[in-house]
């Protein structure tokens, strides 16, 4: 027996992580962000600290999708932080949308007055702090827009936007979160919704085969519509509580905001024309899902594409004689690795040379959720092997491979867990979504959750339906009010036509339903 | 004869970029960031668009400075835009610094009042838009620092910070710029001492070798000093108006930021002390230093290290008949030069097949800096060569080279232009800094600007002044009232010990006097 860890046999399994996920959810989600050191909130009410585990994986993130962005013809800019309060005003449900969540600056100065530094400067217009860039960026393309020829403009920022959230939650929801909004302007209605759905295909392709994170493409009703899009689309995916995750959106906002901001361009007849826009973003969030999709009672779990390391090498080293071999061992087999290439990169490495006991550095690396874990002793070096661990199974489950063939086959083994933990995840979603065709059904189905604990506040759910839906905005209301669910989505993939369970009437086709965060 | 814009001979040659840098060169700076399409203002007091080609060179600027930052072992992560009052006030000189600057959050939302959007939600503690994060992140540093084990801390942020510029001017000074910042703690005074000398070694290394900015490292007299540092040392560069720029900083703060946030360790005696702190940043006011380091009176010239473009193809096509063969010709050369690597990464290569006339391409792009302009029209591929043109020589110095010979050369060629940069550079700041040993000789070298324009308000100024200097402070005010012009730094090179010559004390060493931005 390797580790102190579990050295008490036939005992309840334990777990890295208290409470396990069926234990409370909510709380094993904030203690998995605290073992994995990925986050941590800080005094300033709703922000976050990003921790630099949790800064890795959103910089993999960042270089996976904007190397796709800038694949799609897509350029990055960067826009003012300030928004002037007449931008925001505007776009009348945009204005809506966000002003009961902006932070304001009013003042530009700092007087000392009485012994306490108060705000003085008073500016002439206050300044909101930007809840997303719809306006001030098209403030930007009406000037930089005149003819047929300037279009598509295709933009995109990596910023950082402020929502003042009320019940903030690490990653999920916080009052500032990092983000990029993509934002382009056409020359056709087409030619807009074509890229709206262009970007959407590429986060799902993002959170598909990078995250590791099941995705339905669907689109938005009308209640859950970006303040001033005409079409709003999404991607949501199953959490481990089985409630939705709206992971991204993209927008086809129609000529709204360049009416807003006046973006006019001249056709090649020389006729003044409304651009039509499109705006899509993904955020920090992202974060959230991978560890609500991917982690487990022992903490963390990487999906290998974006792992800040994939593979972490742990020198067992028992007697100090031992230890210079040891690491000597050690650092050729992590060039013999970084050799190797895995989804276009070199296969990161890391060697964990820290001077304390191997089987506390193991456990710290399994709540990290390295996906490979490699320990190496003198009897593994005599052996000219490995032991091998993979986080997407259990602890204990470790084999001694030949140093040769674990190096050989690094790239495989990482797409093996990057591939089990879709297989995985996809699994979970289907085992816990049901198609309903009876408003019983689905009023029992959601009532009931099929996980409940005394200590838990938000039990484990019964998961997503598929119903028809008649597409009634007071029937949605209705239900939302009485269940807490909502329309997740339409999806985009093909359906039926049916019959709507709740009014009897024809439904195009079936709507995803669920709790969601 | 191939421009247009070169078709009137015999008369003053013309430029690009009016004015030129001689006539008025303020208004220069401005318009070759305009003609560049680097950045613009926004209607937000001091903020600017950083526009996609100017985005482009921050991004090459962040690629290779967060890769320096790495080799180093610092690590990336991210902390809270927003800081409260009760933050910033524990350290009192660094307050008293930014309480003039700053951007102040008082309220959470917005409501229609009387038909007018108005503030409201009042904070019951005002946040301060970040200036500077030693505070906050200092912090979370008190957190994470226990024992001398978790020493050195070395973290990294790349973020957006705001200083309520009075006298806002694009890339040198805006209200909101981006930066990253450094922030590091240590168990002993040494190693926070070395961290800071290292960083500044760092960021003089990117100036000179990848901006091909030649600067003097050197320690700031204490009236320049950072707020709350205990000694703060740059990196200073001279500007074709020979002022002085500070383009990067480092601080060694002592203890003073470990007090104020309570960053303690137990040593490995176990007593309690307080860490030793640095940080470090450099901004976007990098992108005006390359622009006033290198653009001429024709436009932008970028460095090739950093270049978005390396290299732009245009096609020269007259006749419509030949627009598919010379297209095709372009993107094979596109993609050999691609397959040729320079300073690291393979070489940037754009082909500008936009239906418009080669010359007006040409001038574009000589506007934007691109290194190297390669033009192909359907003679130059019947004999299998290109016309070449180098940015830092003539528009009209164009050759013809065979095609085999050019791509085998193209990493050699940018690297000629970079040196050459870099030279020209180094030869204009020899050429305007003058050792002076006399007071008369000093006043007069500033008081007399070399070059002086009746339209321009801020004339071309003498140079540096390598001076010896006692050091008084009150002696450096009196300068700086009489002649506009601060020690920009006490050099760290060696010098020779002489004689003050304002007032005939010793002096360990000259200093450099200028004017600076």
């Amino acid at each position: 027996m390797r580790y102190a860890f579990v050295a008490v046999s036939n005992q309840k399994p334990q777990t890295a992580i208290t409470p396990t996920r069926t234990d409370n959810y909510p709380e094993w989600y904030l203690k998995v962000i605290e073992a994995a050191d990925l986050a941590e909130s800080s005094d300033v009410r709703g922000c976050m600290v990003i921790k630099p585990w949790g800064y890795a994986l959103w910089e993999n993130v960042q270089k996976v999708l904007d190397g796709m962005f800038k694949a799609t013809d897509h350029v990055n800019a960067y826009f003012p932080l300030f928004i002037p309060l007449s931008y925001l005003e505007k776009e009348a449900s945009h204005v809506e949308g966000f002003a009961k969540e902006c932070a304001v600056v009013t003042h530009h100065r700092l007087e000392l007055k009485g012994g306490k530094l108060v705000p003085t400067g008073e500016l002439t217009e206050p300044l909101v702090v930007r809840p997303t860039s719809e306006t001030i960026i098209g403030a930007s393309f009406a000037k930089w827009v005149k003819s047929y020829r300037d279009l598509p403009l295709l933009i995109n920022q990596w910023a950082n936007v402020v929502r003042w959230e009320m019940r903030p939650r690490l990653f999920l929801r916080t009052a500032e979160f990092l983000w990029q909004e993509g934002h382009t302007a056409h020359a056709t209605s087409t030619e807009a919704v074509e890229e709206t759905m262009k970007m959407l295909g590429v986060y799902a392709e993002f959170a598909e085969n990078w995250m590791a994170m099941p995705v339905i493409q669907g689109e938005k009703t009308a209640g859950e519509r970006f303040p001033g899009a005409v079409q709003t689309f999404c991607i949501e995916a199953m959490m481990q509580d089985r409630k939705a995750l709206q992971a991204g959106t993209s927008h086809f906002l129609g000529q709204n905001f360049a009416k807003a901001s006046g973006i006019q361009f001249q056709d090649d007849k020389g006729t003044l024309a409304h651009a039509w826009t499109t705006s899509w973003g993904v955020s920090t969030r992202l974060i959230g899902g991978m560890i609500m999709t991917h982690a487990d009672d022992d903490g963390m779990v990487c999906p290998p594409k974006l792992a800040p390391s994939q593979v972490v090498i742990v020198p067992v080293i028992q007697k100090p004689e031992d230890r210079e071999r040891v690491i000597a061992y050690c650092k050729a087999l992590k060039q013999d690795l970084e050799a190797r290439s895995f989804a276009g990169t070199p296969v990161r490495v890391h060697l964990d040379a820290r001077d304390m006991r191997g089987g506390d550095k193991v456990w710290q690396w399994i709540k990290k959720g390295v996906p490979v874990r490699v320990e190496v002793g003198p009897r593994d070096i005599d052996k000219d092997s490995v032991f091998m661990g993979r986080r997407d199974k259990g602890p204990k489950e470790k084999s001694g491979v030949a140093r040769g063939e674990f190096v050989a086959g690094i790239a495989a083994t990482l797409q093996d867990i990057q591939d089990s933990l879709y297989a995985r995840a996809k699994a979970y979603r289907t085992e816990h979504t049901r198609v309903i065709d009876s408003k019983d059904e689905f009023y029992a189905y959601f009532a009931a959750p099929s996980t409940k604990h005394e200590n838990d506040p938000t039990p484990i759910h019964a998961g997503f339906a598929m119903t028809h839906f008649n597409g009634d905005p007071k029937l949605e209301a209705k239900i939302k009010d009485d269940l807490g669910v909502t329309v997740r989505c339409v999806p985009l993939a093909p359906g039926e036509p049916g019959t709507c369970p709740f009014t009897g009437e024809p439904s195009a086709k079936r709507v995803v339903w669920a709790k969601s965060y």
